[in-house]
């Protein structure tokens, strides 16, 4: 019997992160396509070894392995995904070509400028710059969700029916920018209507059990 | 006869734009392919129309047209004609899908925090605060280009053969933070590969061409 795909994950990692970290697109994908998988878990609080770093060149999760394949990057391993079982991706071209278009939407347009706010706040957030940065990202994060209530329209899911590409745009509205979307109900919809499917619950309560409990101290535990 | 595909791309542009647009990208693909191409041209600096959106939805370029299908996101349409034409990934699985992962690793976990430095110095390099942040920035920025050079190691390219990995990620050369892969002679030697390629010399010309010298003024032409 074939061994279970295996992905990489955190057992350790810090609160604002537990429920959010890039894993959970991929638990999601599995959950929709009705697979098991199994789990390599990393503390993200310490440095990754050697070993990892040829898995995953940037000490991110999530990685896979999946028999004789080993990649990287959640929106590669989506695609594979998708691909390897003929499902999440339309088959119509346009429509195929357009999941693409948005799987990489999400990556490329959207992510890189939300990022920059939880980054901003989180590592930065004690610097005196920070908030005139983050005055100055707003506006264009703004007009990016604009853009993404524009284009979906009346639409439930971006390419028509659900795909890895509403996979990877509704996991974005995890990033705790929510605000910045709330002037738009159809994207408020369709945040809702994507965390309402049971395999992103089931994903997401997946990621949640996998973090252990910190380690009483001595003395808490003596 | 199949009328050519088309992409689209800028006929005017800020001077430090030039060269570097992401149409260049899918110019690069292309050529390397043997292929021609239209284009759609736009006024960088003009506001996009309707139809424009409806075809890139946040207004950027590259988009392309071919036959039934419409589609953007440069990343999506590297994808699109390597699948299309049987070319630019390797066919053997697990080099396939590293290639895939690299296509990824350069849009998503590369090219955000590049893209930080030159946003910061061109867009908001008059304030304040932008020296602070970019002073953040750089030395994460630069551990990037060092697990990128350690994870290309002794390889000519990042999937084993040239593909569409290696017009993604040598294009992240061309924002102009080379001096952060200084230290490293391997990614020098990689970018230099890469550029050196005759498809690569062909794509940026092609684009250099396509810009229109500004009209002169009334009082010039006089």
């Amino acid at each position: 019997m074939r061994d279970k795909p295996v992905i990489s994950a955190f057992c350790r990692a810090p609160d604002f992160a537990k429920g959010r970290v890039r894993d959970l697109r991929i638990r999601w994908a599995f959950e929709e396509l009705g697979l098991h998988y199994d789990t390599h878990l990393l503390d993200a609080m310490s440095p990754r070894d050697e070993d990892y770093l040829r898995w995953q060149p940037f000490g991110q999760v999530p990685a896979l392995r999946d028999g004789e394949v080993a990649m990287f990057e959640s929106g590669a391993i989506l695609l594979y995904l998708a691909q390897r079982h003929g499902a999440l991706l339309p088959e119509e071209p346009q429509a195929r070509w357009q999941a693409v278009s948005w799987l990489f939407a999400a990556l490329n347009s959207m992510e890189p400028p939300l990022m920059m706010l939880p980054l901003l706040t989180l590592v930065h957030g004690d610097e005196p710059w920070s908030a005139e940065a983050q005055a100055a990202i707003r506006p264009f994060v703004a007009q990016r969700f604009q853009r993404l209530g524009d284009a979906l329209g009346e639409r439930e899911w971006l390419a028509g029916t659900f795909s890895i590409a509403d996979i990877a745009m509704a996991s974005l509205f995890l990033i705790g920018i929510a605000d910045l979307a709330a002037g738009q109900p159809r994207l408020a919809a369709y945040r809702d209507r994507a965390f309402a499917r049971p395999a992103h619950q089931r994903a997401r309560a997946a990621q949640l059990a996998d973090f252990v409990e910190d380690a009483p101290t001595p003395m808490e535990g003596a």
